[in-house]
């Protein structure tokens, strides 16, 4: 790991935690459920679990368990139980993720895959799993396994109609959508109504903070698919490139193969099908002639404004403002 | 699939089809439960669904929740959806599995890493559990939701300690118990729990129940890896020794290690870490003039007449009968 990296991280690790701090506590409370549960008596799966912990950089999803609970109404025992569950269960998606990809690097940590193999990882997503739906179920009713274990569902639905569609360079706009609402938004969608929910908001607050969740979701997996077409590796802490490498159609490139005129179409869907990564230059020259980018930032940046505009049925709080000033870090982080 | 396969696994089914008569009728609702739950409107999706249901030989899992629930109260509408909820987590846990092994064969059928990949297998089997405890959080209470995450929470630990201990020529006979007690016998220990539990068993026979499963567990294991080393591709069904070439010490091997003379000892050692295909027929000539083999299926009839003990706490039934044949069919079957 380079200093520049460690800079870059530390950067966004004070960044958020600043961000955080009306749930700072909270926070250490979800932290502390999250390790008390994953603990076990054998020092191989310690040590797993030990190495997904640094994988939990931003911890979107119990932040907002928290801030949707603050803002909507008063945070109980109970959302440090959920926010360990949605976090536990969006660390397992990560680490099975890393096999699908092959990825190597994951928030300047070496991925479970690539220190431990294949096997290890995907032994320690299914841990993460059966024990986020173990805890979820020590709550009094089955109304968070419920509601977890539906998104859970669609997520799992979304990344699988995503490899079913690698090297499908005809996929269009509404496919992609449907595949990220899946596989991220309905992870950050529950994460909110469940907060709202066990804050005890009234039912129309706990829709809108579940519509904030899955527009911020959408907008922040847009975001996160230019990055990997057009950021630094030392910047955002994981291997990039991997979607093209993948042979995944994100955005951008199904936005400029529908606006490209048919020759340029045809000899972009061969440097894609042949994915070589000495042709990444030409992907990325023809990205840059196009508008198909700022396309791409343009819908991440309607789906933010959308997440926004389903904040004004809160009351001015702090943690309103914080949830607020996510819909805008989403989209312009820089990792 | 050969003729000969066929007919052998056509025989088995009829054998078991036979044995389940006094559940017929309640395995065709949890068959209709489990199809109703995976069902998904992406045709990829469902294609993965229906390939695996082919892997769902035996249905031991569901057809012990039914035959406990009958031998101990009443089969309750809940039984159905217990049935199908331990049925699909053991068939995520097969779909996992054949990953880390890299199987190809299962049940005479391609296995889901085979034929679509590594990256369908997981997500597939993600989709299984994450449908699995969805259906469970169905019931009234959270009740089988934390008993089932429990159990599949050691279901996990005991798998990664086998992955842990991948070429631990040194593995003793009490790891190897932990490790089979966790990955196989919770499973069939819950099912037998929640069969007993929801049918309104007194609390004595749902323990009871309970050790039946674990000790039947135990013996269908010990069985299974014996029949790794010495049975015959064609009538099990599924790639074989699998475990000599994952470097996967299993009892027959562990009693052998322990009883040899040191030079032989060390000389398997040298075999089994070096693992090539050609050394096979010398680690079953060790086998064969040893008692180890002998020893593990005497292992393998310990636990199923502990377990058919347990039974003794049920009055006599059709359903009862079935489970105390299962404790012989276990160690017997040969497949």
């Amino acid at each position: 790991m380079s200093i520049a990296a460690t800079r870059k991280s530390d950067e966004v690790g004070r960044k958020l935690t600043a961000l955080y701090a009306p749930i700072a506590a909270d926070l250490v409370e979800a932290e502390k459920v999250f390790n008390a549960e994953l603990a076990s008596r054998y020092p191989f799966v310690q040590t797993l679990v030990d190495h997904c912990a640094d994988f939990r950089g931003k911890r979107l999803r119990p932040a907002l368990v928290f801030l949707t609970a603050r803002a909507s109404g008063e945070v109980k025992p109970d959302h440090a139980v959920l926010a360990a569950v949605v976090e536990m269960i969006h660390t397992a998606t990560l680490v099975h993720d890393d096999i699908l990809d092959e990825s190597m690097i994951r928030r300047h940590a070496a991925t479970v895959n690539a220190e431990w193999g294949n096997e290890a990882a995907v032994l320690m997503g299914d841990y993460l799993f059966t024990h986020a739906f173990h805890l979820a179920a020590s709550l009094e009713t089955t109304l968070a396994c419920r509601w977890i274990g539906h998104a859970t569902n669609l997520v799992c639905e979304g990344e699988m109609q995503q490899v079913s569609n690698r090297g499908n360079f005809d996929l269009d706009e509404e496919s992609y959508f449907s595949i990220i609402r899946g596989k991220t938004a309905e992870l950050t969608a529950v994460s909110c109504r469940l907060g709202a929910h066990y804050a005890g908001a009234p039912q129309a607050t706990v829709r809108s903070m579940e519509e904030y969740g899955r527009d911020l979701g959408v907008a922040f997996q847009i975001a996160d698919d230019v990055l990997d077409l057009w950021g630094e590796e030392r910047a955002t802490g994981k291997s990039l490139g991997t979607d093209l490498e993948k042979q995944k159609l994100t955005l951008p490139l199904i936005r400029l193969l529908e606006t490209s005129d048919p020759e340029t179409a045809a000899s972009l869907r061969n440097l894609l099908a042949e994915a070589k990564p000495e042709d990444r230059p030409r992907v990325r020259d023809l990205l840059d002639q196009s508008e198909a980018l700022q396309y791409a930032w343009g819908q991440a940046e309607h789906y933010a404004e959308k997440a926004a505009a389903a904040l004004d049925v809160l009351p001015d709080s702090p943690s309103k403002s914080v949830l607020r000033t996510l819909t805008r870090y989403v989209v312009h982080r820089s990792h």
